[in-house]
């Protein structure tokens, strides 16, 4: 295990007051053991709490939890408080993912002034390139997005400048090796931490844990791992990895990445049922008649296939996106908003769900049609997809989740390529009135006149509140109208990326939005027998056109349980 | 009483099937009895029934109720349904109110298509003035307002025509037969129906009621008169003018107009509260903290405050307006939506309060003062006042509903003129989340992290609902945002008069928003000790500057019941 297991430790005491004895398991590159003391309370040497982070101690995460008995802010030789540094290491820094994602996050966070006040960036990939072709190619990549201020240019260049490059191969502890000593070139006289950010397949997970493990951890720091799915296929394979990583890691070092929890509006779903009163009783099973969890996007695998046939849209969007987002919509209260609180209660909604049975799930393919003279090419048309691929394009799910709060009502999910729109969105669905005294308006179209609460995740974010309203006039007829709060209007700053939130997160130890290995294990439970299930009974896909609004076996199924798809209602509102 | 004592009534039966037998009583202008049938099933002659009334047959208003006996809409002579026709009388043509409002109000209703095909307004005031001069003093305030469609000159012109005047006094019988002559030359042939509106003092309501009825009630039709406040100055007063109407009004000819209850978003309380499952957990004791009815006024008495004195706020606008509000807002759901199901329900709630005590009213008087080089004058400086008024030109009251829906939750009334802005509103303000978990954002601010339902019900009608929220960004800091339902932006029709809406109401017989004789009753029971007793004791109202934001003793009542006023809510987002 990292870096317990390669060291051994002496401490000594300086003040029982002011600094307090700590283990500290750091492992140098000569091997040898290294004692230090830190301080813990008083001022944080590096740590912004008065700056553009204060905002987050509110919530108590400015202080890393259960690992912050290894995780110093500054480290004490007896003559005063030492700094610290941050080296983050994008291992596969040539992928698209990095390109697009996380070298943009980073140089957003910088221009925020989120970043520690000393950090270095490592770019770590196969490919041969100097500093300054990695600086060029993340360069293209890097706008001044986040409101046009000034100097952004001046920022961009000093961020780059801080941007370095080490080829190797990701199974070389020779190459990691080489890595931690220009790490440490740039660590010199400050408390190293060091984040690697796994952009790379999954399938090098654990070689590129073990190298970094053994050669590039930080010796007197932190050392902390992102990792993004998939995380496994299944039960046994998502098993197989965590034990994998857990030879070289604990689990409070790995973070693993879903980036819809990195979501704005998914952030505050939390804050909207627990800080508001009108919504407190009205969540649970007396007021709320389903839950819909829809994913969309309007364009399908475009020539890149490959990876996405071997998963499918259940394994890639609905297992873990969706999944994740239902287990905070549904949870019950948690004892405080630190993130073991927050993972305990999203295990215990996992754990009471049904596994997903094959008659609660449709899956579809998008085809190719002509349209306009535009002709849209079928998912098999992708040349990196094999001809008779069976993999789902879309997919549509009811779930149920069997305890106290939940019991009976419909959880649906629905996720597709190729669809007529994009965007991810919450649809709360209420209850009808009972009694209502308005009904003989409404007659029996009772769909109509129930209240909903849509949270619009992307594009666009907004939340509203559909009500029946009188129209305004003479006579007395009703309609819904919403109660309307569209985040554009409302909040003229551009709402950062997921992965700016999740990266900083992960700098600051802070561990809620990232995925527990028993909820990663909960989260299979529940859709390994279906996905074993779908593929050895070879269940074909209903085919739907190339962006259309999918297959209309999500409609029979949402009828199975007495639900409209709220986002496809003829009502003309959406 | 009127028309049932001056008359016999013969009957004959012509069909079982389509012609229901019925009594009329109906007076000629020679005493002598007629005999009528009218068609009740089938097609209705006038009644727009697929129209622009259509809408309101959903709640079941196009028949009339309780006096349908007595409204026949149509009467069979033995060949063939005969048209009915709408005679409507304002007595007090000249005054401000008529012109103003009720001229104006009964064009828009003509210009919408919402006036039945035959009708004719008469002005009746003692002004010598001629058909001709009344069109022009009429034409001058009629507008169009709604919508710029064409043809609105001619619509006009057209509505003008129908306009005819008749001087006389208001206590002469004599007066008002010569009336009936005129009526009845314009009603030849049809049904007459008459609508009498007193646009007159209060002191003269009798006098006018007893001459319209000995000698110009309808012979054949239905006969109306429509009143405004003030019904007395307290119990005895009103009670005395109801019995001496009486004398002459059965109850359901009598509508008592509280212009408030005509206002869109009155009228939509009850839709927003009993057709949306949202609001209805939410609306008690258990999740209420307190509710607000505010009315402020930004100008004073100016010139005009001879009839205002001998009221004074608390007549002028609690004890009506914001009282039957309070009691639309607070009733439990009625059995249906007609009117004796609804107004059973408001009688119960002003007999469920508690009378007003001293303790728990403040009253205050605007006061000159000099801003930017600008008099603002005093109450007492107003030449109609007398200088040593103690009248209250605001007030601000706490009240009780000993019910179990709302025992304990204070409903703070406020009503001012002279205040630093205009507008009605009712706040909702909900209790604070229990346990709440984000506590520690806004620490013992507890106020701040309260949500509230605000309907504004003049000007610029809106419905909002405070919300905590996440600020987006990185970081957790929460703040309100609004979801929101603004109307001119959700609604582009213009929205219409309060006047419009009542009219067309008494025109159809609908008696929803009109006060009924022990709604009245219990009304005053609540305010009239209280009145007596300030009176009694000459209690000095607070003064408060003219153009401000009213009495500190508000404040200090609200504090007492530990809430505070949302429309004075220092956080900027008023």
């Amino acid at each position: 295990m990292w870096p317990n297991r390669r060291n051994s430790v002496h401490l000594f005491h300086v003040s029982a007051k002011f600094y307090r004895r700590r283990k500290l398991f750091g492992k140098t590159t000569n091997g040898s053991s290294v004692m230090v003391l830190f301080k813990q309370d008083g001022l944080a040497t590096n740590t912004p709490a008065n700056g553009p982070l204060a905002g987050k101690s509110t919530i108590g995460e400015l202080r890393p939890l259960s690992t912050s008995e290894e995780n110093p802010e500054g480290v004490n030789f007896g003559k005063g408080v030492m700094e610290s540094t941050i080296s983050i290491t994008v291992v596969g820094a040539s992928g698209d993912l990095a390109k697009k994602k996380i070298f943009p996050a980073l140089f957003a966070l910088y221009y925020e002034g989120f970043l520690p006040k000393h950090f270095t960036v490592f770019g770590y990939a196969r490919s041969k390139m100097t500093d300054e072709e990695l600086r060029t190619m993340v360069s293209k990549t890097l706008t001044c997005r986040i409101d046009q201020r000034e100097n952004c240019g001046d920022k961009m260049e000093q961020f780059l400048k801080r941007c370095f490059y080490h080829s190797g191969q990701y199974n070389s502890e020779e190459n990691f090796a080489e890595l931690d000593k220009k790490l440490r070139e740039k660590e010199v006289g400050k408390v190293p931490n060091r984040l690697f950010y796994l952009s790379i397949p999954p399938n090098i997970f654990v070689d590129v844990v073990r190298c970094a493990s053994y050669s590039a951890s930080s010796s007197t720091g932190w050392t902390r791992v992102i990792v993004e799915k998939p995380f496994g296929r299944d039960s046994e394979s998502s098993a197989e990895l965590t034990r994998c990583l857990k030879l070289y890691l604990n689990e409070d070092q790995i973070f693993r990445i879903d980036h819809y929890l990195g979501k704005e509006l998914v952030e505050n779903l939390s804050v909207l049922r627990f800080s508001n009163l009108v919504f407190e009783p009205l969540w649970s099973r007396n007021y709320i008649r389903n839950v819909q969890f829809i994913f969309s996007e309007d364009f399908g695998t475009e020539g890149r296939g490959g990876y996405f046939d071997s998963y499918g849209i259940i394994r890639d969007i609905m297992q873990n996106h969706l999944l994740q987002i239902l287990a905070l919509f549904a949870m019950e209260t948690p004892v405080s908003l630190d993130a073991e609180d927050i993972r305990n209660e999203k295990v215990k909604v996992l754990r009471s769900m049904r596994p997903l049975q094959l008659d609660d799930v449709i899956t579809g393919q998008y085809k190719g049609h002509m349209k306009g003279g535009k002709a849209y090419p079928a998912y098999t048309d992708d040349p990196t997809v094999p001809n008779d691929s069976l993999t789902a394009t879309f997919a549509a799910a009811a779930l149920f989740i069997d305890n106290a709060r939940w019991d009976g009502v419909p959880f649906l999910m629905k996720a597709g390529k190729a669809l007529h729109k994009r965007g991810a969105e919450i649809r709360v669905q209420f209850r009808h009135v009972p009694g209502n005294l308005y009904k003989r308006t409404f007659g029996t179209d009772l769909d109509k006149a129930t209240n909903e609460l849509v949270i619009r995740v992307q594009p666009d974010e907004t939340i509203y509140l559909k009500i029946n309203n009188k129209i305004p006039g003479l006579g007395m007829r009703l309609d819904r109208s919403n109660l309307d709060l569209h985040y554009a209007a409302r909040y003229p700053r551009e709402i950062p990326d997921a992965y700016e939130r999740l990266l900083l997160d992960a700098i600051e130890g802070e561990r809620r939005l990232f995925i527990r290995s028993d909820e990663l294990d909960a989260a299979w439970a529940l859709f390994s027998p279906l996905l074993k299930e779908l593929e050895e009974k070879k269940i074909a896909p209903e085919l739907y056109p190339y962006g259309s609004r999918g297959p209309v076996g999500a409609h029979y199924l949402a009828a199975k349980y007495n639900v409209r798809w709220g986002d496809l209602s003829s009502d003309g509102q959406e």
